[in-house]
């Protein structure tokens, strides 16, 4: 069995989506890739998570040509790889429709950077990507999917807001690793959820200062880090 | 004891609502159909689920004549029959006072399709029924319900939107089976609280494109599906 | 050890508030009533639910002195007692701040008849009692408050609505016992929770027709009631 | 070991928590003070919760001075000084970012004291503080926030509003033990969402009498509380 160690991290990814409410029935998938192999584990299409074991992951080449698994892939597969092939540091990606991350996508509106909760993980506001042409739904949806998200962080990094919302749909998440980017799915629910409540409270909620917000996004990520205890102040 | 798939499905069905958050107490109820047979299993009235057994399932024949069972069928069971009779297709029922569903019927909204997790499972709108004349509550009260769903169905198919709304009640499911009435139900919940998430955040809030609703509806179900593993591309 | 049945249906009702969600810690309390001793079973002040067993349960008279029972009955007891003396069927009083119903005595509004969810429990809308007074709060406040419930039903049947919301403060059920008022104490919860929802979705919602609250309450309630297995249509 | 019994009270603390779902993975922290020793216990900093243990819990001095802990402490540490030598009666503090009360913060809005489920914990509405000025955050940030705090209690009684929201951040809560201030922040996210509920159904909806806050929060509080078991009326 190819990749034991990422199938076995992809698998777990995608239970966490599930312990954490993210998932209803099959709606969600996680991946991650083997940059060295040049190889993606991600989860098949439609199987039941209580069911899922690694050897149910499915492993394909970067232009989605499956290498080992009988199962078919999540068919969100092509949009997995669009984002794999764009962002270079991104070694996991998440996709659930989990329900307050959905609502701001269905409103088509980005979560704005209300507090410090969103600003420990998305440096500014989670972007909502435009509508997908009939074009691109028509032929290719999967793929245009992950085209319109990459085209949308020509002037973002991806690595400082690892999150978007892909219009009428729902969100997408990455991160150094598939579990990175279940994390980032997990808390991007709690933000979108905050966020909602904030607006409800006052319609009129401004996002915080942006050196609050640096303060608490540099904090945590990049290399003047001090959060935690992997990394020395 | 007749049918004991039939009620060991049903049973199941019944207990998916009650693990899935969507009734309290004994506020709801399931059946299937055998059409083979002629003959219905449905739920008991007002027997607590942590005791319900395949054996409290009542055995029906389409006119509502108990068959087999000892407990009264569930007092719902002429509205079941009428949209058996009305939907040929139809193998199973899931009637529940699921929360944000019900919340919707009670505003006599029909819950727009906001988005691709809507789309999903329901081809459309949810509709919401017109309310019951007073004669047509005053007697025969669960057949009439029945009767106004089905009417309403005349111009929109019911395998595409497998649900409906009964104004100032609660949401009515079905599907090919039993259990795929439940698992609509258990989706319609979610459906109608994204949705009601969706209008909070955006009031102004626009349905899907219908080519966007159309891709996602047509890739899992129909003779041109492709999602999932059962079904060949 | 006196009225043992009573005092495990009391700790029961009192465990059945807090496995459904409806107090924090120690925010609430149940009791039952025996008619025919005279006797009140209710909770002890401030006691975790943990540690609650039945004989913690304290019993006392109508006029509050405590028969049996080492801790100090529930500060809420002089309202039960109110109750049980004011409405001469309850047999069970339960009190909660549950979020939903409480919401609505905090905003001082009372919960509208809004479906047949309601009506199967509530013959019409859920009452907020007026504010009381400096003086009633200043000196006897527990009978005040059950005074000020009482006087409020003088011309609604407490059997046809048997629950009130507290201006400011909270819910208070009751029932036939006080597993009943436990149950309806549940109900009002979901009620509460859907109106909300409903007021949400649509400001201008409507309670339903008459007609429609009268056949759902009557077929659950009353000489006639035909739902379930223990009566006869 | 150090102080043995307080690392247990605040490894506690910090797990009541995450039972009560205030955390979302590492996102919160609380301590306790031992007055006789000058010294504080707290939560490390960013170790996940299910892997915490009385030994993670790091000891050290009122001016931060680590005295025994391998682990870094919470990167909070210094807020809960600043509150411990500001305010002399407290013994324990706990800082979460649980949604509701989250969101008062980032909308920058106190919360009324629209309940006695409020006033039994809080005497009168929780504040938000202002925001931190640009100097305040760039350097010495979580010692300007614990500032920020304490100031703004310079007119309040910090034991009759143990709980305070800042601004576009979170809350803190406080009490006379690590014990108590969780308990705290739980009722502060119960009461948070219940008047939030509140005021989506009255928009105009006004706080309590204050002769009604007085009673309920003084019949739990200070030389003259009746409420419970422990002391005398």
């Amino acid at each position: 069995m190819l990749l034991k160690g990422l199938r076995e991290e992809v698998l777990e990814a995608n239970l966490e989506l599930v312990r954490r409410g993210l998932v209803l029935y099959a709606f969600g998938n996680a991946s991650g890739i083997s940059r060295k192999d040049g190889l993606i584990a991600i989860k098949p299409s439609g199987v039941p998570y209580e069911r899922l074991s690694a050897e149910h992951v499915v492993i394909t080449k970067l232009d989605g040509e499956v290498v080992e698994g009988d199962p078919r892939p999540s068919s969100d597969l092509p949009t997995h790889l669009e984002i794999y092939k764009q962002f270079a540091d991104v070694g996991g990606v998440a996709h659930t429709h989990s329900e307050f991350a959905t609502a701001w996508a269905q409103a088509c509106k980005p979560i704005p950077c209300f507090g410090t909760t969103h600003a420990d993980s998305f440096h500014g506001e989670v972007h909502v990507t435009r509508c997908l042409t009939r074009d691109e739904i028509v032929s290719d949806y999967a793929r245009n999917t992950g085209g319109v998200i990459c085209r949308h962080f020509s002037e973002v990094d991806p690595d400082a807001v690892p999150a978007v919302l892909v219009a009428g749909h729902g969100p997408f998440c990455w991160g150094a690793s598939a579990a990175a980017a279940a994390y980032n799915a997990v808390i991007l629910e709690s933000v979108a959820r905050i966020a909602y409540y904030t607006l409800t409270i006052s319609p009129d909620a401004q996002p915080i200062a942006s050196h609050l917000r640096d303060k608490h996004f540099l904090r945590k990520h990049g290399k003047d880090a001090y959060y935690g205890q992997e990394k020395t102040q």
